[in-house]
């Protein structure tokens, strides 16, 4: 019988040398090191001037070119954490092209870096049993469309219906997308860790694509109450009453969590609130004269936390949110820390209401 | 009662204002128009010259700049598909900042574009049942590591393990990921389309992640074999028998594919193989001096086809692989299509094979 080599083996390797010619080289980049040092790395010949930013860093760093026209810089001692970064090749922006993970957004494209540390962080990938991400579509009738959404599910989730579980419907930033929650705030890995520890109920969170675009964002409310919350207590075995409820998000999403919330207080028990962006038509319309029935409210909704952190460039805005609810007799709990608008404090957020809620 | 006006919006409004001048304005590309044309645009003041290169272009474009430093250019005529795109700032290789649609891949960031045309394509958000996409890490005890994969189950899954669904295992491209067969490849709507027409049978598609670095290669046959496949099994209501059991991969998953469904005749019922790239240590292995038991191979495997495209710069090398198991008298179905080592081309390929697989 003939022998068949070498298969097109010339063939292969004369095209292979061809397409190596089009693509940069094969890099490592990020390489985070067990002394929480990173390296990053980035391969041009012809750029002048590569720097680094990242919200690890309190200003851009410059890498350096090495005779292969690989420019890198190691970073010491970040602290352990999830970081959004990108690479400033000249004065272009652009996401680490050897690192798959990126930031879920659409208006720009960073990457993102997990710096694990020693010691298993809430959001980290640990060794207990893990939920799921669900990706389905769902007729959102109230904007026309068929759109988007994730659900996790947790560990060992029953799906027979003898279970009915607490539901949080949890939404993102502004630019961000209904990924966000997950690939960069790894809601589905704090989830599963707290509830590892019992120190958070097994639940299901929901993560719809919160923007409207170009239809007003009040729309979004009318989404969440008539189209999405249906759809998922006929889908999965969901709890229905409001204190099995809770809305929270981030930013704008913060935003939409306050009017979305406020609006219905008898569908949801638990509100949490993150760095609300406040300065929108529908806030205005629903908080401006507002005059609520404080005690009614107090009963309804069993807890709602605003949270911040003193370097967000909402910090005052948030603030004067705040005092606001208070002023109208309404209980709120402030969650104030360090550190600004970022996706590090939305983790530790997120990680904070998961033990509050459903309690 | 206070009146609060205005919520803090003379500090959100400086907040925003300085925010503002670090991001480029808000920009919409690409915009896909009905007439098949789409407009891409680009914003920066500095650049000296940006062009678009896409897989629906022969060569690169280039933009025209305004006086505001949008760069844009209008692609006219496009025949329907998804292409992946990217842009040419200066010498630097970008994603589309403005484009949510990233190619999910670990070498290279570029943007997807969706151009649907009048009739939709197999590949196209129907009004038909959906099926899901789940998320979910196991155990990869052969790599000694936790790894994500996706797994679509069909419209109206039952869960129940009433019914047993047949199982594709689908394998992606070299440097692509776990979640390029449903981010580019659209494997997920392709599947809903073919079962809602009645050209498919209702099955589970599980898209594990196939690199495997710096271990060999072949550890990926084992991990399908050994961790893959009864993870599935064990969480799943899947039928375990090898007609209802398939394997299929594109490029470097095609190649995969070929290794693992011809060292386990037994287990997979149809082998599918798209534009493989064989020219690895696990192929050589495998069908060097093969003495394959022509027969009983063929009485097993129900079915086995080879796709490639005339222009696909692999296409010698699989017209030798062709040969080479016509050679070994193993019945093999070409379909040999134009067009080249494309995600355009793995749709049809994947269209093909869900109408030919579990019949």
């Amino acid at each position: 019988m003939k022998k068949y080599i070498p298969f097109g083996f010339l063939v292969l390797l004369s095209s292979l040398s061809l397409l190596a010619q089009q693509r940069p080289p094969a890099i490592s980049s990020p390489d985070v090191h067990a002394d929480n040092s990173v390296t990053f790395r980035y391969f041009s010949k012809k750029a002048q001037r590569v720097t680094l930013s990242g919200e690890f860093l309190k200003a851009p760093v410059s890498l350096m070119k090495d005779t292969s026209g690989i420019w890198s810089v190691t970073v010491p001692n970040i602290k352990p954490d999830i970081y959004p970064y990108s690479f400033f090749v000249d004065s272009v922006q652009i996401a680490d092209p050897n690192n798959t993970y990126i930031f879920a957004n659409e208006r720009f494209k960073r990457s993102i870096v997990d710096v694990p540390g020693n010691t298993p962080l809430v959001h980290s990938l640990q060794n207990v049993p893990h939920g799921k991400i669900h990706y389905q579509y769902y007729n959102a009738k109230t904007l026309g469309r068929t759109r988007d959404l994730l659900v996790y599910t947790p560990p060992n989730f029953d799906a027979s219906g003898k279970s009915k579980y607490p539901v949080l419907y949890l939404i993102h930033g502004g630019s961000d997308t209904q990924e966000t929650w997950t690939k960069v705030g790894r809601a589905n890995l704090i989830a599963d860790n707290l509830i590892a520890q019992g120190k958070a109920k097994p639940m299901i969170i929901v993560m719809p694509y919160g923007n409207v675009r170009p239809s007003p964002m009040p729309d979004f409310t009318k989404e969440i109450v008539n189209d999405i919350i249906p759809f998922i207590e006929a889908n999965y075995p969901v709890a229905t009453d409001s204190k099995n409820r809770a809305v929270a998000g981030f930013s704008v999403g913060g935003g939409q969590t306050l009017n979305i919330g406020f609006t219905n207080t008898d569908k949801f028990g638990y509100i949490c609130s993150y760095a609300p962006y406040t300065a929108t038509d529908e806030f205005k319309k629903n908080f401006t004269d507002w005059n609520p029935n404080a005690d009614l409210i107090n009963k309804q909704v069993k807890k709602f936390t605003i949270s911040v952190g003193t370097e967000d460039f909402l910090y005052e805005s948030v603030k004067q949110n705040i005092a606001m609810f208070q002023e109208k007799k309404i209980k709120v709990e402030p969650l104030i820390v360090s550190g600004g608008h970022t996706w590090m404090n939305c983790k530790l957020f997120l990680a904070h209401s998961l033990q509050e809620i459903f309690k």
